[in-house]
């Protein structure tokens, strides 16, 4: 741990306010050399006093998404033992990506305050400006390329899970990777993956929630369709617990996935679902399709009930009308 | 089109020597000009005499897989419109990815002389020395993730036409992606992509091809299973004839497979592929199986009918004896 993440366990871990003496010689450096250090906290954010012949108190630590903050509260294996942080960046996925490549290890998190080029499906624009949750996180799962799907509900449920943990609120999964809450647009699930024919190199699954990040920011357009979690709550949440709940559910879902298979996780993302049993249009990649949702199938595809009089089994979508 | 290589069409072009002033009144560049440019060109490989009085004369293309030579032999819409050529790369795999990323477009070709990191499936090594052909082709089809496996057939279809045409020999599949003559192998196919859960971001198809390689200078256990077309022809054979074929071949049967689907492809693929019929024992990623290969179907798999009497289909694997 860095000598500075060091001093500020040490104050952390203190009820009354620590001397600089005292920090001094514990870490066995100079009391100017503490006081940089404790400078240079202050500037990330961190709300520490320093009384003259009383010491150091840690009155506040930041809202900020710092991998040593996002740590304390995580009980994962391998989720969260690389988090790099940045107070604006592009876009998480292309940097997890390039991550991906040099081959940083499975579970790597990338997370940042705001994104001046956030990606949404099939190569939209996401919004992401300061005081949601912007992340992704780096996969390398034992899966053949067509169970990537179930990755993607893997993450919507973790999301829904943390934020009833969290904050009480029990949003709704909009098929095949919103979380809405009455209607309106709280998170959006993107997965991207790297294969060859039969194997996965990599798999990226990507977050973006709203939750303190002011709603009139927004664009005209995606304010019409989207809530934040302040909004819903009428104030503040601490988006710390939320993002650590966010990925301690991911690893659990993953690991389940992973080794008993995904039946018990399709059990519960079909009960927080709401698009089935909704009469719907849903535009693919190649085509329209109008009907009724009847089903989620094993393989996460949407089984619709066509007006022509067909069935069929989507693997991802946009809903334009229901 | 370069300077030098407008020299050289006009030397290419010409029965006759070509005198440096007569270049240089219809290029209206000096004749100090005009004979920099063919050092550049006997530098990249050109034999072009001077004759005082007399002029230049184009003697020999080399044997290099020149961006501009093989665009001559070219018949293709997108393939190839852009083909950069090194002499020595890392492994064109990862420069067409980062190219591809980068929105390089449709068709892009990649190829080098050599490999210093040639790759192979899973992660394996594929060695690369002078001779061979080792060729990326970025493409964006307009599949779902689960059609990829149509590209891989595509790719070794066009080399074994390629081949049959340019030299007589009728190589032949094993199932997925090695292409054999006698038993040995002459190429291979990889297959890469970027994918969301239902969209192709891009497709990276590439493939390795022992063509004049002298195939000592592969490692002792390559040497075993490898036979280059050098090897089985007992001379030589032109490199850029056989690679132009090939984009030409894969252009035409993409586009087929895009079009009108992949029904006869598949059928002339079968008809080449010696996997078929063959009791086997094969690796996945997950499992092994043993059993007699039955037939390849519409999806690309193996189906086996496997000795404790199931039958299943295999996306790909290894074939460990036959």
């Amino acid at each position: 741990m860095h000598l500075r993440y060091q001093i500020l366990e040490k104050i952390r871990g203190s009820k009354k306010a620590v001397s600089g003496q005292a920090l001094s010689n514990e870490l066995n450096i100079t009391r100017t050399a503490i006081w940089k250090h404790i400078k240079q906290l202050r500037k990330e954010g961190y709300n520490i006093t320093a009384k003259p012949r009383v010491g150091y108190r840690l009155k506040k630590i930041p809202d900020l998404l710092l991998s040593q903050e996002i740590k304390r509260n995580l009980d994962t294996d391998f989720i969260g033992i690389n988090i790099i942080n940045y107070p604006k960046i592009s876009s998480t996925i292309s940097v997890a990506k390039r991550m991906a490549k040099k081959g940083f290890p499975d579970g790597t998190v990338i997370v940042a305050e705001q994104q001046t080029f956030g990606k949404g499906r099939l190569g939209r624009k996401w919004e992401s400006p300061k005081g949601g949750i912007w992340a992704s996180v780096i996969l390398r799962p034992k899966m053949s390329p067509s169970e990537i799907v179930k990755l993607n509900m893997v993450v919507s449920l973790a999301i829904v899970k943390a934020i009833k943990d969290v904050t009480g609120i029990q949003t709704e999964i909009k098929w095949p990777n919103d979380v809405l809450y009455q209607g309106s647009k709280v998170a959006g699930v993107l997965t991207e993956v790297d294969t060859e024919i039969d194997s996965v190199n990599y798999a990226i699954v990507s977050f973006g929630i709203n939750v303190n990040n002011k709603l009139d920011k927004l664009s005209a357009n995606v304010q019409e369709t989207a809530t934040s979690i302040q909004e819903i709550k009428g104030k503040k949440v601490k988006r710390l617990a939320l993002f650590s709940a966010i990925l301690s559910y991911l690893e659990k879902l993953f690991i389940e996935c992973q080794n008993s298979g995904c039946g018990e996780i399709l059990r519960e993302w079909k009960q927080v679902c709401l698009t089935i049993g909704q009469e719907l249009t849903i535009k693919t990649v190649e085509k329209q399709y109008q009907g009724k949702a009847i089903d989620i199938d094993d393989l996460g595809r949407l089984v619709l009930d066509t007006d022509d009089g067909q069935t069929v089994a989507l693997l991802s979508g946009d809903i334009v009308s229901s």
